[in-house]
């Protein structure tokens, strides 16, 4: 996951700025469950508490976007989920956003996120790849899956745009959006594009 | 705070029911912050799966539903937020509901949980009394302000129901309904009518 | 349809609550039509008014909640519909919910009272069973119908609760839920839980 | 109230369409109440019922809209409510309607209706003068507090267009939108023009 | 397109109004893309703005709607576009409606434009025949094809009326709709109805 | 206006962006009616082509986006508009935002464009200053009006996020967002900050 952050932050690296991608040892491995959301925010904030002072944004880089609000309240500089950020760079590439998810079990969430940002008649559907966080080093195997999800957000859905709903999908944007011949957003991409931006206000 | 849960519960007791109204020790003194909300779950976690065999349902009896979807994910028994149950409770009661908070702070959380509920087009308005946690002690002081506050949204915001938008309220509903002329609902009984309706199926 | 409501009626009744069924006599047989809804309204009002002042509450046992603001305006005492009931008990057990209906015919009037109660972003879909009021009496046809319309809801309408969509189905909520593995809801049973909660504050 | 339909007939009538305003002789003497709604149902069925093979189009001129799906149900040729034309009218005007209702008591119904429209977005606001059917009679007094209350609509609500919530205030239309200087909708010749249109068809 | 308009037009100068039907001859061949739109409103201005003096209303009949706002802007009578009204004499005539769309490109403008009327909740599906402006004139071809789109949207996306989305297909109305079994809206009909309306306020 | 473009666009270049900021000659010395709108479209449109072989992106610089949908049908590469990147900005921000536009006259066309964005229950309000372009240039003048408006967004109508609705307002950002105490958007900003991220990939 972090090696996916690494790829979608490359480009803004080689113009200049700088970029840290922190892997929390002590949150949790993976984070599919409301209990493993729960668990990433203390080590998140309790790092960004303690870089605050040399950063100009932070990123939570879990399409969840844990803490995002908590982190928000208690530091200064500008935090972006990539949840968030993903969902609404797609709205400025598409009427209709479609979400490659990895668990169903993820689904309601997503559904009550959208909801609280008021995006829902945007929607066009979100649909799971029935992958699990252990399944996305098989590169392959999840990009034959994100078309064939895609396909369908498409086709049956109506999605004129598609949203890459995780963090460990930055590499295959390109190719997805090749083959499925429409814009397909990288919410890793999208959350850094805003941070970046920020950075320059310093 | 439990004195005003203990009030609601009383006339379940009466009736035959076995509420038990718990005070988390290693909990947060008062829930006002994103940070106090995360604090609160882990101790409500702990504890519910330690009684969950002996239990019918459980209630959170927080506004701010601190742990709703976690404790639901954890546990197999149903589990009830106030702020949830007192909405709903408010849309059987009126066509645009108000709602009473504590602290203009927690408004923008309200409405983020409003629109993942999807009930924004029943929503008259929220208003603060711009009170703290510590203002609570003071019945009648707070009593007037929720007067002054619900006749605002009465008749400022067009509610017809008011959800009064904390768990330390539930001696005030009575007097406030008279006061108000219109239905006040407290969120603690909302959440007791429905884990008690549960536990009879038992 | 009697049956099914002293069905749902039996735990409160355990637990000493006191429920009275009653059948309405020079009502319509069975309610699919905008006439009957109609028809059923002047039977029920007077009924209420004879008995209110022995009531703590009324619920009206059909799920196209006829006459539910009417009675509201003319009774002191509260009114629950198992409609509106059945659609929020819905709303605390999953974020999108489906409803088993009857007859293809009830759709956009469910559509409308749905959009009425505001609730339009949480609907993953109101599909018909294609039976009428006679076939309810063949449980086990019903049933193997139940299951199948609920297995769409789940699969391709993206449901995570089930609403039956009538006041005869009480029986099969335990069958169908295990069938299903996800919640279901019976609209009798939540309306007779908000009426219980209600009765204990007389 | 028939005289305002009436009015608002003339320029069809002029144009060489036939239409008939009818009072139902057995139906309430004004409709405020949930109560007189359902009571002018019947009398509207069995008259639409009894000339319908003359009929090209049936209006309901009440703001109300009572028994338009029932009537919509039983009849072969269209039926068109004042309520649900008016709005819609509204639409094409503005931008953000807004309404000038009689009874504060009626808001709530509107609010049920314009939802079940699904229009609510569109709305600016509903508000009521204070005035019973009776008032209706006083021209002038009526006149005046429309101005009041279109103004606030315009001013504090934002509306760029205005709905007259009932069917007796055809004669005031072009006064009003003189004097607010803005589009003002009559419900009866929004629902008239539809009616027309039908008819032209046949 | 104009013989279309010119079958719609029909009925209403069989009454007795004066329409008049005119091409635009500096205007784009056909209307498919957003620059073709933009193409389209200047001659109508200029056209409008020449014969405005005579006018009682003007109807913009293409369901893009190209020029609505601008004209409504320049012009003192009322100006209708066949979109807007069409999408609002399908609200009158069923819960859900469901558009028959040429091409797939024109979807995403409808969403946007759905959105901006305010009226998602009310859409059933927008489905493109997969037609272009050429393929008009095979009639057969045309219908045989209404019929299949319309068919889903009734079967698989639950619309219970449904609204023609092009200028250019008056002629199939009333077949359509007996074939399909349910209210087919002409948007060229529609608004023709409001401007004949409008016209006799003359 | 364009040298509110040029200040916003400031620390792009700083760090190495390369931004060229264009005047259309041709185009309308102003925009604020729809026809200016319309009169904006060509010029940009033909200039976009002539230079879309060096440019990464398009910004179109003004809040109402004026061929934004024809732009993007246009050019291979990605439009952004300031309106659509401004309010999406606002939405990561906080939860309800607040517009300070410059007339009255342009919030109906606002209205429209949220409804399309599908982000009405972010809206907290639109409030016009009641200046023209021309008064744009009393720079003093501006900004107390903008705190003012600013002020009632923010205790009126309950913004927690301000949007900065117009092109020429850049300036005024950082002193707006001390003053009100609460984050202030510039558009050009937002718009810009995509702009830049895309043109990374390139």
């Amino acid at each position: 996951m972090t090696a996916a952050i690494e790829f979608a932050a490359a480009p803004f690296r080689a113009a200049g700025s700088n970029i840290v991608c922190v892997e929390m040892k002590d949150g949790p491995a993976g984070i599919v469950t409301e209990s493993e959301l729960l668990d990433a925010v203390a080590p998140m904030l309790s790092y960004a508490l303690a870089v605050e002072a040399d950063a100009a944004a932070f990123v939570i880089a879990c399409f969840g976007d844990p803490g995002l609000h908590l982190l928000r309240e208690r530091l200064k500089c500008q935090v972006f989920g990539i949840g968030e950020c993903g969902v609404l760079a797609a709205l400025a590439r598409g009427q209709r956003f479609g979400v490659i998810s990895l668990l169903q079990s993820s689904i309601p969430r997503h559904m009550r996120w959208f909801g609280a940002m008021g995006v829902h008649s945007r929607l066009a559907g979100d649909r799971a790849m029935g992958l699990g966080v252990a399944d996305l080093k098989n590169r392959d195997a999840m990009f034959s899956r994100m078309v064939e999800v895609g396909q369908m957000l498409k086709q049956q859905d109506g999605a004129d745009v598609i949203l890459m709903g995780g963090a460990a999908m930055s590499f295959h944007r390109a190719a997805l959006e090749a083959e499925l011949e429409m814009p397909v957003i990288d919410p890793n991409f999208a959350a850094l594009t805003w941070a970046d931006g920020v950075s320059k206000l310093r």
